[in-house]
């Protein structure tokens, strides 16, 4: 039955040669690989208006400053990453390069730092989502969480079946984003432009801290979230039409162009409507409210914002089990998620990732704002790797043009460094100390999961050259009888077809009993010899355990069997009505080497 | 380390002949057969006060009215069990009696209410010492739950370890009791005909009923809590010296004496000083502080109040397992319950006792005034089906005095029937209503694990007659090969050793890599022929399943074993590390009729 609800919700298995590729066209190539760093945009400019909001409402001037900062901070890592999918037209995720180039640490922090933030993608864009409708309809509110889950439930699933990132399901939602925050944009900027006022009554701002250095610093951390999901495109490069390399960079731009301009425009409308935070409406929605009204084109922005980031939440689930397998294949993680199940997905990988951001969604209560600071880190953390590899492997080859490619990624593996040790500082107690503790213990499991594997080859290698003669092996059979009744024929009969050497064991715990055991042995016992074992302590398992010993010592290089006649009654409470000798007596011995345990079952029929 | 561990605290197991009876004189079986009556003065008179309260201070002249007539109830049942004493002088339980006499199903009925008594004894008993010590030290108000449990798992471990109800252990404390009620209820009454004022702040009652025929009954089925334990001297006859009927109906006598003197006694200091209910302290802590201030007397008589509760709870210990096994051994009950552990006692109902009582501690929170409507109906009930019991008994043989015998036991039936329809109609909503919901349960659950057992031995039992030749087995076996790699060996030399007719099996999830199998194959398999399976979707399952299905038809009258080998890592969470296919395959062909699994362990040491 479970098999069927399973087959029901996940769909028919899929035999292996519907492993195909999609190579998509730029235009389809946008919408699935740029959709993860677009949506970002939906909550980046409310980050840094969160964080200046501490110091008063003059401080919200700062808002288009930070986010032009961190606009240009972009331009630079898009430039070094145009440089990446050129050196990997294979694709070159982050630990793919920095491993390659800088070695087996570095390329498992840059593995951890990716994984970690897989996995708060997927939390943090639903939460996002999430909040968008919720701005639309608060009366919501108490299901904040649940439809959190829900909405990774079903991306969960959908990719357990083996839904492919296919160019038509993100182009639609993907587009109608871009048209419409576009429209959104610029109707904003024109009703501004025509001096329409801004809305009068602006929440009082609660002041708990004086505008500094540090505090532009946390501004710019948070607002450094709309760069998540920028190294997606480098990762896909072999889906993309040829040539791969060229199309990729463009759309890489591309991408790029429309994240910055988006940005800027929001924090602009943001900075000119003194929009501030609010728990319960996002900085989109209010500039929407503001600009449209509360009608029909509001509540699309909505609607299209939430798509928009649940398919950001795919394309986590697309990322994270395939870096999974790559390190399962690599030995770094368990071999199970390097299965491919039975619908052709890496099922495994994706159970752990809904999961893990399951969990994620239910300790901070779905709220992207306390999400964020363990976010960027991550992200800075394998822009930094990556770029350097890029040095490094730019630097072995000497190729044409090698100096402009290293003076580039320098600056962008200089800048992402400084920018990640920004978020360590400026987010440390707010959640971006976990991150930090968190890496190292991940590239340690994996060095120590490594290590495993590599000993277990060895041990499990054949020797070479010829196979040495096989001695015969002998077994001898101990046949454990709690009574003399049907159920013990059987295994008595199994027995003797083992093995010549075959003797029948009875643990006596009244020895008043014993004389009738043995005149019905004499009767029923098969012509086996039956070993009588004293229990003053009434053990079933002791006596046994110290008999074995003794035939061990007997039977030097013999194999001892151990069969077990086992009752298989036809409800399963029934089980509980009946002594478990047999069980017990099985679990003792699971500890005992060179003991073959096997268990003979007889079937009631009532 | 479990078993080391189990040892320090329940000491080393006992041989089966250390199994000796105590014969106890009279002044010894007082103290262990009647603690559990007696005890239950310490809350008897409250549960009067609590009822009659809630109709105000006027109806408490309603307490020594409610006493006496549970007095003469006491009196009726106390008489109408002497003769039972005499009926059955190797014992005479509720269970015995009425199964005997009534037939099967009043039998049961008898056996579950006094399960459930025993069960309600230990939470009762255990959670009114503990409110006798709070009274004293009402700083520990907020342990009180844990306080309870912590007496329960004493008592419970104590038994474990084999606590015999040795006379010396319940001597002390119980004389002690006796002493120290005597005098405290002898100086109250001086002090009370000394014309002391009785004290003059009464806590004003809060009226929430009428005082009323039903609000009597409640305080009268209150009250019937006193005798709780009452039937303890009829199950234990054999443990009297001889005459040993005399010396129990004596002791009987003796106990009902002391039981109806004491509660009379309190009730009567009650009333006189208008107590009321107080959540934190008992009406026997009231008095007692009355009558001697808060000395060290009055601190005695709470300590003493609270250790004969607690061996009230000890008698229950004793009473629960010893019945669970008696309807073990009738196949009523789980065989286990019958099993004496290695410290000779009944350990599994100790346990089940001390888990029962302490869930009902815990969903009641160590209250007495919620515990106790769920205690007095099954008494009640089980008395009248022992009396009923002893009407048939005496009605078959009409010995000497029969319609003496027969008088007496009607008009304890009767009248105790009528209290347990009174129990039952006062208390339903109270918890009354659960047993007698729950009683009806167990019986018909009684009954269907009897006919388990009947129907089991039925299959079981070997025909009559001389055995008929056994046929001769012949054995297939398979083997599981995950790969070609050292730890397959054993597993193919111990299949060799096991039949000659032996192939080993082979998945092929990756057809590219089948012909370097086969080769590596003919070096490395021992000369067995190697299957390989085609699956197509990857499963590792399904295709030995169809595979054996086809086996089984080939080879019919052939025992099919498949061996699975098996890796035993060094560390235990190197397991999560690898693809469990074995383990897999061994739960899937759990569900395959005569189909025989063994697993060859490899030991990596490393």
């Amino acid at each position: 039955m479970a098999f069927s609800l399973r087959r029901l919700i996940l769909g028919s298995p899929l035999p292996t040669w519907r492993a195909l590729h999609e190579r998509l066209p730029k235009v389809l190539a946008l919408p699935v690989f740029a959709s993860d760093a677009m949506s970002s945009v939906a909550y980046a400019t409310e980050e840094i208006v969160i964080a200046l909001s501490a110091a008063g409402a003059l401080a919200l001037y700062h808002v288009i400053p930070v986010t032009i900062a961190i606009v240009l901070l972009l331009a630079i890592v898009v430039t070094s990453y145009r440089q990446t999918i050129y050196a990997y037209p294979s694709g070159g995720g982050s630990y793919i390069v920095a491993h390659e180039n800088l070695g087996v640490v570095p390329g498992l922090t840059a593995a951890s730092a990716l994984l970690i933030d897989y996995t708060l993608t997927v939390s943090v864009s639903v939460a996002a989502g999430v909040a968008a409708i919720i701005s639309a309809v608060p009366a919501w509110e108490p299901y904040r969480v649940f439809m959190c889950l829900g909405f990774i439930a079903l991306v969960a699933i959908a990719n357990l079946r083996g839904l492919r990132e296919s160019g038509l399901l993100f182009a639609v939602p993907a587009y109608a984003f871009i048209v419409s925050f576009l429209v959104m944009i610029v109707a904003g900027a024109v009703k501004a432009l025509g001096h329409a006022a801004p809305p009068s009554h602006v929440a009082p701002l609660h002041v708990t801290e004086q505008l500094g250095f540090f505090l532009i610093l946390r501004a710019f951390a948070g607002g450094c979230s709309a760069m998540t999901g920028t190294e997606a495109i480098s990762n896909g490069i072999p889906a993309f039409r040829p040539p791969q390399s060229k199309n990729a960079a463009q759309t890489l731009v591309m991408m790029a162009v429309v994240l910055g301009t988006f940005f800027i425009g929001i924090s602009c409308l943001a900075q000119y409507l003194h929009i501030t935070y609010s728990p319960t409406e996002t900085v989109v929605s209010q500039i929407a409210a503001w600009t449209f009204g509360r009608n029909w084109f509001y509540f699309a922005i909505q609607i299209v914002t939430m798509v928009i980031l649940v398919l950001a939440a795919e394309t986590s689930f697309a990322g994270f089990p395939r870096l999974a397998s790559i390190l399962a294949q690599d030995r770094f993680m368990p071999r199970q998620l390097a299965n491919i199940g039975d619908r052709l997905v890496f099922s495994n990988g994706i159970v752990a990732l809904w999961v893990l951001s399951s969990l994620l969604i239910i300790i901070f209560h779905g709220s992207v704002h306390l999400l964020i600071p363990l976010y960027a880190i991550g992200v800075f953390l394998s822009f930094t790797l990556s770029q350097a590899g890029m040095v490094v492997h730019t630097l072995r080859r000497k190729e044409r043009g090698w100096r402009h490619v290293v003076a580039i990624s320098t600056i962008g593996a200089i800048t992402t460094a400084a920018v990640a040790v920004v978020q360590a500082v400026a987010k440390f107690t707010h959640g971006a100390g976990i991150v930090i503790v968190l890496i190292p213990i991940m590239v340690w499991i994996f060095l120590k999961i490594n290590r495993h594997y590599r000993t277990f080859a060895s041990q499990l290698r054949l020797p070479s050259g010829e196979p040495p003669a096989a001695p015969e092996v002998r077994n001898t059979v101990l046949v454990f009888v709690p009574g003399i009744h049907r159920g013990i024929i059987p295994a008595l009969q199994y027995a003797k077809s083992l093995s010549p050497d075959c003797r029948a064991v009875y643990i006596e715990t009244e020895p008043e009993g014993t004389p009738l055991i043995e005149e019905r042995w004499e009767k029923w016992g098969q012509g086996l010899p039956l070993v009588v074992l004293e229990s003053p302590y009434r053990s079933m398992i002791q006596p046994i355990l110290k008999y074995l010993d003794d035939v061990k010592e007997e039977r030097v290089r013999h194999i001892v069997t151990v069969v077990i006649p086992e009752f298989v009654p036809l409800k399963f409470w029934h089980k509980v009505l009946h002594n478990q000798s047999g069980i017990l007596l099985k679990f003792a011995l699971l500890f005992k080497r060179d003991i073959v345990v096997t268990n003979i079952r007889y079937y009631l029929e009532e």
